[in-house]
């Protein structure tokens, strides 16, 4: 059984506050943790509510393994719907964003994305198109949201996930800056190159006035219909999609 | 002012069970509401906080408008911050799926979708490439749930959304049937003809037992990385992006 402390701790860690803090974020199920088994990813607990499934599992030694009741497990979980295992973890250390490092690749770039399911989506979606970055400002949801990486299924573990400021790093990008604008080129007439960066915007506003002129190739999803916009995370995937597709000739 | 029956008959609303039982669902936002001026749905009350937005809009006669204060807005209200203005709208009668009435175009068909939010993302994106009709299994999430209908931006107003027995529907039917399957042709490679039904499974086991075999065309979504599966709502997209990039020939 968990004490009162430990469990108002773990608590603490659904908002960001304490998240900051504490340098410490949570990923729920054993199916998602065991992802990160083999990551660069520090797991500081483990609790799990079956432990025939930690011997299944081969959980590595160093972790500190915990079993607890379903009663428990509800208590700290961040899910309405908890399932069998919680883990806590140490949210990796921010790093500048070296420009040489984003050469040969394509990298996404979210500039104000504020849905945390959105961003999740977008890191799980990277990571099934075999993209290994993602670039986020400073003012995008944070990945350690409970919400976020909830929705990546595990993909998190497999993508690098950086906060920086954009127009600081798109300054002088020596590599193409693909954005999504309204009034950009088809991006079934795209010329992808090898690598770039492709900048989308947040859920309302799109991408910022400081971003823009940073962009040196505007790129347009075509409509057919009649909605005003596209939710990021589809935007995104789109791109996702048409950089594979070309690539693949 | 509203009075404590009106509040708590609206709150009811928030509650699938009421939903059935009185006909009705929520829109919140004038901007999504709007698009429904011009719909084949029936508005039966619009509740607005600021009248000087009403003489904008011209609302048409027919609909009953209220003023009321914010404080009566964040009562009866199902978001977590409320916009502008929330409307009280008939859900559209459940007729049978007639099968000529699917020739010559293309159909998404969802089968067992859960999570409110992609299905609305789904019709989102449909309104987007200009498909004008959903089809759903009966065991799929309802489109009249308030966090659809959020998620849809208003989108719902132009896209038919049928509820029905999916092997009945896609039993005989005659035009092709694509599926997303793990073990289908990549996408990118797909035939597409001038008209057919997408099938898409629900984010936890796929499309269904049942369901399977009414599939003529298995087509996958080509993965160059490790993620295990795309979330529905991206794969739904990227079905719509590849019909209409090779229509576009």
């Amino acid at each position: 059984m968990l004490s009162k402390s430990q469990i108002s701790f773990i608590r603490s860690l659904h908002q960001k506050k304490y998240r900051k803090e504490q340098g410490l974020f949570l990923v729920e199920g054993l199916k998602s943790i065991t992802e990160f088994f083999a990551s660069s990813y520090v797991i500081d607990a483990l609790y799990l509510t079956d432990p025939a499934a930690a011997k299944v599992l081969k959980i590595p030694h160093k972790i500190n393994v915990t079993e607890i009741g379903t009663a428990d497990l509800q208590r700290i979980s961040a899910l309405q719907t908890p399932q069998d295992a919680l883990a806590v973890l140490r949210i990796p250390e921010k790093l500048p964003v070296k420009k040489a490092s984003l050469k040969n690749s394509f990298t996404l770039v979210l500039d104000g994305v504020q849905d945390p399911g959105n961003l999740g989506t977008i890191i799980r979606t990277a990571d099934w198109f075999g993209f290994s970055r993602i670039i986020c400002s400073n003012d995008t949801v944070e990945a350690w949201n409970p919400k976020t990486v909830q929705a990546t299924m595990g993909s998190l573990a497999r993508i690098t996930i950086d906060y920086t400021e954009l127009p600081e790093l798109l300054e002088g990008a020596d590599l193409p800056v693909y954005g999504t604008l309204l009034d950009g080129d088809s991006i079934f007439e795209t010329n992808w190159t090898n690598e770039g960066l492709i900048v989308l915007g947040s859920e309302g506003r799109g991408i910022s006035e400081a971003v823009k002129p940073h962009i040196s190739r505007a790129i347009t999803i075509p409509r057919f219909g009649a909605a005003e916009s596209l939710n990021v995370a589809v935007a995104a995937a789109i791109c996702c999609t048409e950089i594979r597709r070309t690539q693949k000739k």
